[in-house]
C-alpha cells in the first residue's frame, strides 16, 4: 500500500500502517506523507523506513510513478490519512489512477463530493474502504448479528454516545488545529469528527436508517467556529427512536463511544472504552456478558477475533479487521473472483455519502434553531 | 405519622414506612390504607401492625379524628401513597385539616392542582415533602455539592437518563395498571413516573433551570395509552445544554437512574444501581471515585450516611434521609424556632410545581411533532 | 429486645436497633448500653429514645427486672453488642434468665466459653443467633442456592478474601482500641474481627467444611499485639482447596469481603460492596449477572429481598434478614410450634463454636510458624 | 528474526510475528516452524508469508546456513516458541552459534539448564529476552513505576492470582496436550504455564525478593499429571507477604492475571483482562483510575504506550513492547555502543533461573504436604 498524509505528528498514519500490516498480509510501500517535500521525504524514513525512491513530494507524482511501474512492483492501493479537507481531491485522483482507496472519514468536505466519489467508484469498479474503524470490533460483529438474528424482536429504541474531553480548552495542536477549523474539517467539528462514527456504529449493528433528526449543536470554547458538542434525536424508518450525543469537551472522557440497542425482547450494550465485553440483557433471565474469544458466540465474532478469550484485543486489532477483510477482497479482486460477500464486511463509499448526509442534516437542523429534518 | 394509601399489593407504603422509621425519630400510628375500607382495616392489621381504631375506612374520618385527638396523641404528619390523581385531594384535605403532608411525585394530575397546593403550603405555613427519595442517597449530596463548589467552573452539558424494562410488554398487575392510565397516572406515563425524577435530580445537583426543551415521547407497547419512552432536549438558562432520556420497555434495564454533568474543568457520573460511587472526572489527572463514606468527602454527604465506608448503603436508607431532614424540620417547627437552613434539604411543592411544568411541557411538545417549548 | 452494649460511640449497636426494626416486627424496649451506668442512662435517652426505667445500669439487673415483669411487657430477647470479651458473660447470664440471645461475633474469647455457651444453648432450648451478618444478603442465600442445587458440580477450589485499609496506621479511637487488645479482642485481630466473617460465609455458601489449615499471620503496625492481617492455606474434608485471606492494614480498601467458589461445571464471584451482584460462570456459554430482586433468583433469595431490581438492598438490609428469620423462629418458638426449617436460617452457637475453633486453628498454625493443624 | 517452533496450530508463533512486527523494526526472515520438515515448509508459506529457501526443516540447519549468510542478509536473532522442554537445546545452539535468543517461559525444563543458559549468555555477551509479556503492559510499568517512587511507604502485602478455567475438564487439544504432559511441560504444570508468569509480575512490580514459600498444588482433573491449580503462601526479603493462587480449571475465568499491592500508604490493583487501568488507593483521599495514554501518567507508562487515552492497546501491544525495548537494545549492541539502561527493561535469562527456582520450590514444598521452603 501507499500512504498520503500520515507524516510527523501525525497520529492516524502510524496507525494504519499498524493495522494494516498486522496480518502480514499488507505492507506499506510507498508514501507521500506531508504536503511538504522535505517532511514527506523525512516521514518516510524515520517514521515508515522506507527507501529514499519510495517516498514522493506529493501524491499526483506518486500515483504517476507508481502507475507505471511494473504490476508487481507497484503499490495495489492507496490510504488516505490527511486532514479532511484533502480527502476528496486524493481519492479522486487514486481513482482516476486506477488505484483503489482505503480513506479516513468523514470521506469529504461536502455531500456533493462524496456524491461524486460514489459515482467514480461504482464506474471503475474499485474498492473503496471508509475506515470507520469502530465496526471491526469482534463484540461490534456480534451486536450486529444479535440484532440481526431477531433475538430481540424488533428495535425499538437506540442510545449512541461519543463523549471526548480533549478539547474541553483552547488548546492548539497538530491534532486540534485542523479539526477546528472549518476550511480543513468542514461545516461539523465533533459531529463530523466523532459523531459520523457514532451514526455509523448505530447503523451497522442495527440495520435502522435514521429518516428524521432534530439536533442542538454548541460550540462551548470560546472563538471556537465549529461544534464541539451536539444532541441529536433520531426517528428511524422502522418506527424506532433514539438519541445521539457526542462531545469533545466532556472533561475527563476519552474516547467514549458507547452503543445501547434495545428491541421487544432484548437489549445491548457495548463500550469501546472496554471493547471485550458486550452485556446482552434479556426480559426473564440474568444479563449475560459476552466476551471476546469467549464462548457462544457468532462466527462473525469469532472471525474477526485473534486471541482466546481474555487476551485483550484493541483498537488496532479492530482497525486491523478492516484491512484484513479488505485484503481478502482485494485478493479475489486482483485474482478475478468475486469477493465472497463475507468478506465485503468493511464500510464503503456508500457509507460515506450516507455519514455526509447525516453530517449535512444535523448542521442544518441545528442552524435553524433545532428543526426536525428529513435524512 | 399517618398513611393514606399503601395497602395490600402496595411497593410505595412499606418502602415509606421503612424509611420514616430507620431513624427512629418517626413511627407510623395510623392509615386509612385503601379505599375499599376492609381492605383498609386489614392493611393496617397485617402489613403494619396497627391496632383497629387507628386504621380508618378513608382518610377524610382519618383527618377529622386525629385532627380531634389530644396534640400528644395525635398523628404528626400525613404520608401520601397513592396513585398520582388521588394526592391532589388528599393532599389538599390532610393541609386544610392543618396536617404537614409528605407526598409521592409527580405531586399532582393537573399543573394547576400543584399551583393550589403550592398556594395552601404557602399560606398555611406547613411543611410539604415531595419524596423525589433519588436526592437522598449521600453521593448526590456530594454531587452538589462538587458543583455548588465552583470546582468544575459553569456546567456545560447534563447527560440524565433513567431505563426501565418492566413495562416492555403488556403486562397487568397493581403497579403497571394505574401507570398506564390516563385517567390516574396523568398526562404521562413514563415521563410522569421516572422522567420527572430524572428533572428534579439533575436540577437538583447543578442548580440549572431548564428554559426551554423538545421532546420526542413513544408508546412502544400496542395498545398503551401513555408514553412509555422518551427523549427530551434540554436548554438551560445560563446556557448550557443537556439531553433526557427515560424509558420503561428498556428490555433488560432495572432502574437505571443515571446522571453525567461536565462543566468547565470537571465532571461527575452516579448512578443508582450502584449508589454508592461518585466518578469525578478531571482535566489533568486520573479520575477517582469518591464512595459514601470515604475519604475526601464533604459534609453534605457524609451528613445523609449512616454506615462505615464499604458498608453499602441502598434505596431505602437514601429515602430515609428525606424523613430524617423533615424530622429536624418538623421538630423545629413543632418547637417553634426556625428550621435550620440544611435541615430544609428535601424537595418540596416547589420541586413538585416545576416538575409538573416540565411534563407538561414534555407532553405538549411530543404532541406537536417535536417542537421547542418554554418553560 | 434489649441490648447489652451499642451506647455512646458505638457503630454496632445503632446497627442492631435498625436492622432489628426494620421489618416492623421487633422493637428495642431497653438496654445496658455501658459499663458505666450514667452513660447508658444517656445512651439509652439520646441515641434510642427509651424511658428512663428501661435503661439499666448493668445488664444483670436488666435480667433480673425484665424477667420479672409480666410476659407481654417484658423484652423476649437481649442482643449482645460490646466488645468481644464480654459476650460470653454476658451471654451465659441470659441464657441462664430465660432469655434468647442474639449475639456479635465472634462468639467469645476461648473456644471452651463458646462450647460451654452450646451445651446452655442446647440445654435451655432458646434461640442464639450469631450475626455474621453477610449471610444475609439475597445474593449470598442465591449463591449458596445454586452450590446446593448442584448444578456446579462437586466444588473444587475456594478463594475468600476480606480487606480493610483502616488500620493501617496506628490509629486509636473507641472501635480501634478494643480490637487490637488482647484483654478485648481475644487471640486474633483482623481474623477473629473479619477473617472469622470470611470462614463463616466460605462455610455457609459452600456446605464445605475445613479441615486442615496453614496460616502466616502478620502484625504490620509497629507495637500492634495481634495479628492485623494473615494468609490462610485451606483444604476441605472433600478434597476441595480453598485460600482465605484478610488485612486490616489493606491501604485504601472499605470493606472488601468478596467469594470466588469453583466447581466441576461452574463457579460464583460475590462481592460485598457491591452486594447485589453475583456473577455465575459456566464452561460453555458467556457468564451472567445475576441481581437482587431480578429475573431467575430462587426462592432462596427473593425471601431475603424487600425491593424491585435495581433499588440496592445493602448492609442493612441484609442484617435486617438475619433478625427477620429470627422473628418468624421466635414467634413460632413463643407460640408453641416448630419452626419452620427455612426460618431456622441464620448463624447459630455451632457456628459460633466452629468459628473460635478456626480462630484458634489459625493463631497456633501462624504460632508455629505456618504449619498445618486439623480442625 | 528467525523462529523456531509457531507452525500450524501453534497460538504462540503467530503472536510472536504480530508482536515483534507491529512497530516496523522487526520483520520475521527464516523459521523451523516444526519437527516434521514438510509441516515446517507448509507452515512458513502459508502461516507466515516466507521464501521456501528461508523455511528450513530443523533448527540446527537453520542456524547454520543462516550463520554462513553475510551479515547483512542473515537473522540477527532467534524467538523460540516451542513446548517447553525443547526450549533448552534450541536455545544452547542459538547462543553457541551467536544469535541473539527471545524465549517463551519457562525458559527449561530443568533449573540446571536456565543455570546453564545463564552461564552461556553472561559467557557470550548475547541479548537474551524471556516473554514474560505481561511485563509490557504500560499500566504495569505505571504500578512498578509508583512502587519504585516511594509513594506507597514499604510494601506490607501482595495478592497475586492468576484464573483460567479451559482445563477444567479433561481436554485434548495441541495446546492443551503438551502443558498437561510431564515430559513436555516439565514439573510443573499450571504453576510452570501461569504461576511462573505471577511470580515474574510481582516481583517486576514489587522489586520484593521471595524468600520462603509454603504451596499446596492440586489436580483436580482424574488422571492428569501435572497441578492444575494451586495456593502459595509468600514471604519475601524485606518482611512482607503475600499469596500466590492460580488456577486453570477455575471454570470460567479466562485469562484472571491480577496482581494487588498494599504499602504502608497507598496500594494498588491491575488485572490483565481490563489493562488499560490501574487503581490506586490512598489512606486519606478517593482511590484514583490510572488510564493507559492518560493524564498524569509517569514517563515509564508512556514511553510503552502508542495510542491516546481511550484507544484501548491489549495483549499484542504489551507484548510487542517487549520486542520495543529489545529491538533498541540490539541496534545498540549491533552498532557497538552500550545500550541505554531504559531500554534494557525486559525480561532476561536471569528471570529464567529465577522462575525456575520458583516453580521447583513450589512442587517441592507441595509434594512435601505443604512445607515451606527457602528459594
Amino acid at each position: 500500500m501507499g500512504m498520503v498524509g500520515g507524516g510527523e505528528g501525525a497520529f492516524i498514519g502510524p496507525v494504519h500502517r499498524m493495522a494494516a500490516e498486522l496480518d502480514g498480509e499488507i505492507e506499506l510501500v510507498c508514501g507521500a506523507f506531508a504536503s511538504d517535500p522535505e517532511r514527506s521525504m523525512r516521514s518516510g524514513r524515520d517514521i515508515y523506513g522506507l527507501a529514499r525512491e519510495r517516498c514522493y513530494p506529493d501524491y499526483e507524482e506518486m500515483f504517476a510513478v507508481e502507475a507505471a511501474r511494473p504490476p508487481q512492483a507497484q503499490m495495489q492501493f492507496v490510504v488516505i490519512a490527511t486532514p479532511n479537507h484533502i480527502h476528496y481531491p486524493v481519492a479522486k485522483a487514486a481513482l482516476e489512477a486506477g488505484f483503489h482507496v482505503v480513506c479516513d472519514k468523514p470521506v469529504t468536505h461536502r455531500l456533493e463530493e462524496a456524491e461524486h466519489l460514489a459515482e467514480l467508484v461504482s464506474r471503475s469498479g474499485l474498492l473503496f474502504v471508509l475506515t470507520h474503524n469502530y465496526t471491526g470490533y469482534p463484540m461490534v460483529k456480534e451486536a450486529r448479528n444479535l440484532v440481526r438474528s431477531g433475538a430481540f424482536g424488533s428495535i425499538r429504541r437506540v442510545v449512541c454516545e461519543y463523549l471526548q474531553g480533549w478539547l474541553a480548552e483552547d488548546v492548539s495542536n497538530k491534532q486540534a488545529d485542523w479539526r477546528t477549523d472549518p476550511e480543513r474539517a468542514g461545516v461539523a467539528g465533533c459531529f463530523g469528527d466523532i459523531g459520523s462514527h457514532g451514526e455509523n456504529l448505530l447503523e451497522y449493528v442495527t440495520d435502522l436508517k435514521i429518516v428524521e433528526l432534530c439536533a442542538d449543536l454548541s460550540s462551548f470554547v470560546p472563538g471556537r467556529q465549529l461544534d464541539d458538542d451536539g444532541n441529536v434525536l433520531l426517528r428511524f424508518g422502522s418506527g424506532a427512536k433514539g438519541i445521539l450525543f457526542a462531545s469533545q469537551v466532556a472533561v475527563g472522557e476519552e474516547n467514549g463511544l458507547r452503543l445501547r440497542v434495545y428491541g421487544e425482547r432484548g437489549g445491548l450494550e457495548w463500550s469501546q472504552t472496554e471493547p471485550n465485553s458486550l452485556i446482552v440483557r434479556w426480559p426473564d433471565r440474568p444479563y449475560e456478558v459476552r466476551r471476546t474469544g469467549g464462548s457462544g458466540l457468532s462466527a462473525a465474532a469469532l472471525n474477526a477475533t485473534r486471541l482466546p478469550a481474555g487476551h485483550p484485543e484493541g483498537y488496532l486489532e479492530a482497525f486491523a479487521v478492516l484491512y484484513r477483510n479488505f485484503a481478502s477482497a482485494l485478493r479475489a479482486t486482483l485474482s478475478g473472483t468475486d469477493p465472497n460477500p463475507e468478506m465485503l464486511d468493511f464500510p464503503t463509499i456508500d457509507d460515506g455519502v450516507r455519514g455526509m448526509r447525516f453530517i449535512s442534516a444535523v448542521v442544518t437542523s441545528s442552524a435553524r434553531g433545532g428543526q426536525w429534518m428529513s435524512l
